[in-house]
């Protein structure tokens, strides 16, 4: 599995522990449920890591090793320390791929990526939401067809706080009448971001296949093809003739 | 009223000549719905022209002395002469906005300067239409709050097929579930596009004031503020540094 | 002037007070420089504001006054307090424009607003450069033909480490070779963000007219065309068919 | 071979046929050269078709087996039959990938794509230009550090007339002192399209390794990751409801 893209699947991992309704749905915690199916594929190689464990489980050594991180967060993003949020930034500007989900809208490491408040309208009433594809051909909606339905859902309406996209490939509307931009890229120094809606703990999102298949494609979307060196060179006159070839 | 912007809302004018029911809500034809509202700012000098005029009512003058033109076409865009349809490319290239309403979408102008096919779902079922605003603060949008409703519409759905916007200004859920970015901006050459979903022959759509207020917005948004020079020059060595300043 | 931009012209204001060079060219410091050029302008209502005065000029009433801010610091970056950032910041998502000068790329604001590293290459070595338009028609650069020169400046070169630009206006070549983006938009929240790269303390490139008509030119395209809240609310079903149209 | 990316190479060839110093530096035509490279490459299958073959060696079967086209023309782009023409415009929006090339900037698909006239200043005094890397990381400049250099060249400057790239990759400066936009992406329907600067008729750039290898990340960059298919449907009330899922 050398070759694999190296994948960490970060995990709040709080209401799985204290709400039993959660824990019925997720009794791994939710970072297991995507880890699950993400180890199903052949070309990654998954590890998780959760808020608890020593440094929020992103050691040096997991971040150096990551290729790309998934990355739930809602009722504990002031715990996560800045001193993590610092080196998951860097890691994202050098090169790492961000899946944001859910609730992770409001996380410290997506805010800082953005620049915005990132707020938007909520409510939670069991809707139902259909997502459509708006970039047909796009990696992260392959094997998806023109939409797909979640049953019951947590609404999250515009206006989403949010730098224009580069790319918005996922548009949902629910029961209730409102929209939301819910699959949108971002670069960010050498790193891919993208922020994919669905999720919730106490719906079965995780389990839905075509959830999973886009959390998979975006993985692989998101996956390095280069890198960014984070520095501020101070060049001479004539200092790339002199290289060389 | 020599400083206002000068507009001409064309208007292809067969439904509301043929259709009794849209007679009935257009007596004038809807050019002239638009173009009375545009006529009550204080900033605008406002024409009309249609499909039937000879060439279209779009003169070399008439072209030549148009800041922003809005365009409505559905039945008929195949009757629109490509000469014409090429010297409002170039206007809009050397600044001239344009705003495409409604089943302009299939416009020969709008796909040109496009470059895809502008093709999307669509149903006349008389739904309930919400316009989300997803840039607040924009010119655009300038009067209206977070949404507005328009009671019964014909729908369009996604996949849209554009060109990744400039900017997503409104995006439109309807009672059947469907999505639509419904007022997206491009620029081209040095002019401003605006592409706005609502009308139909067959609603009282363009008697709504928020509809009526987007428009006003929009054409203060595409006014232009510089031009393009369609040339392509060959450029001697050292051209730039031999000019006085 | 109440119906004026309101323009507040922020410099760090060190370098004019320690250095006789740069005290010979700007007397009474860069921000004199840029807000006296403003101040010729019938439309604006200008004021300064320092890194040395108490909230480095910055209280709750200057900035909920500020349309506008003009931003300019080099070596001082870390004195500016993280509260006053704080509401910067919150300002130009309400609504606030902001333009960001020359060193101005490694503010704490503007990274705040980028999400990277807003690190480049440099060299002080005296080049001309080339400030060449690649968006004609635009309002940032009115009255500037398709390009102008500088003639001695410090060279900033790719990769600028920002995201992709909204949109990209000005693009410059430097004698030594190099290249940098040198007018970017974006927008946050409902602010308009400028990055203008002209500008450096030892040569007098806030007396030269063509830098100072692209702010002005900025400065209005800037102004607020409406505003954001900041809030994140929790909305019933059917909230928004309830309300009075 | 069954799994590569089908590339087809595609070049006007006329200058090498007419002209003994082009044909001097390609004897058996530009197309080959490229080709020759990409043949190299494990993961694609190249051919090459010529505007002088029947239907410019672009029959229906060979671009309906194409997944990637490059495109090189400049003389004869008006001699491109229109019918052609659509087919290559609908198979881009039907997903091909499209990689356009120096003076193919005037050819009928790439202008056809872009909406605008892809104008641009132009001088042959071969001068040195340097391509800088504006987005590390991206694929297509994989294996490119962070610039490269093509000793004489034909310049282009801006203003170049297009819409606003999804992604700038490359930045141009020449000797003379004008820049470029070299390396830039869009998206159109489901193809992605990539123009790049480097290549003329007299220079031995389509020899040169790092153009080639940009070329060569391009196509991967640009194959198809999934399709669009072109209609218009018109869809009753529910009908994504009553699908099997």
């Amino acid at each position: 599995m050398a070759q694999g893209i190296s994948v960490t699947v970060w995990n709040e991992y709080r209401h799985e522990k204290t709400d039993a309704r959660v824990a019925a749905i997720y009794p791994q915690g939710m970072h297991e449920a995507i880890a699950g199916h993400l180890r199903t594929q052949d070309d990654m190689d998954v590890r998780t890591a959760t808020l608890d464990e020593p440094e929020h489980g992103l050691s040096d050594e997991v971040l150096g090793g990551t290729d790309v991180m998934t990355w739930w967060g809602h009722v504990a993003h002031k715990e996560v320390q800045d001193a993590v949020v610092d080196k998951v930034h860097r890691r994202v500007l050098e090169g790492m791929g961000l899946i944001v989900l859910h609730s992770g809208h409001f996380s410290k490491v997506f805010r800082r990526l953005m620049g915005t408040t990132c707020q938007l309208k909520w409510r939670e009433a069991g809707e139902r939401e259909v997502l459509w594809v708006t970039r047909p051909g796009h990696p992260i909606v392959q094997g998806i067809d023109d939409h797909f339905v979640i049953p019951q859902v947590e609404m999250y309406g515009e206006h989403f706080d949010i730098p224009e996209p580069d790319e918005t490939v996922l548009i949902s509307s629910f029961s209730g009448g409102e929209v939301f931009r819910s699959g949108v890229t971002f670069r960010r120094g050498a790193g891919k971001v993208f922020y994919f809606r669905p999720g919730h703990e106490t719906y079965p999102i995780y389990h839905q296949k075509e959830v999973l298949k886009v959390i998979a494609n975006a993985v692989r979307w998101a996956a390095p093809t280069g890198a960014m060196t984070i520095e501020c060179p101070n060049k001479p006159m004539g200092w790339f003739e002199k290289e060389p070839r």
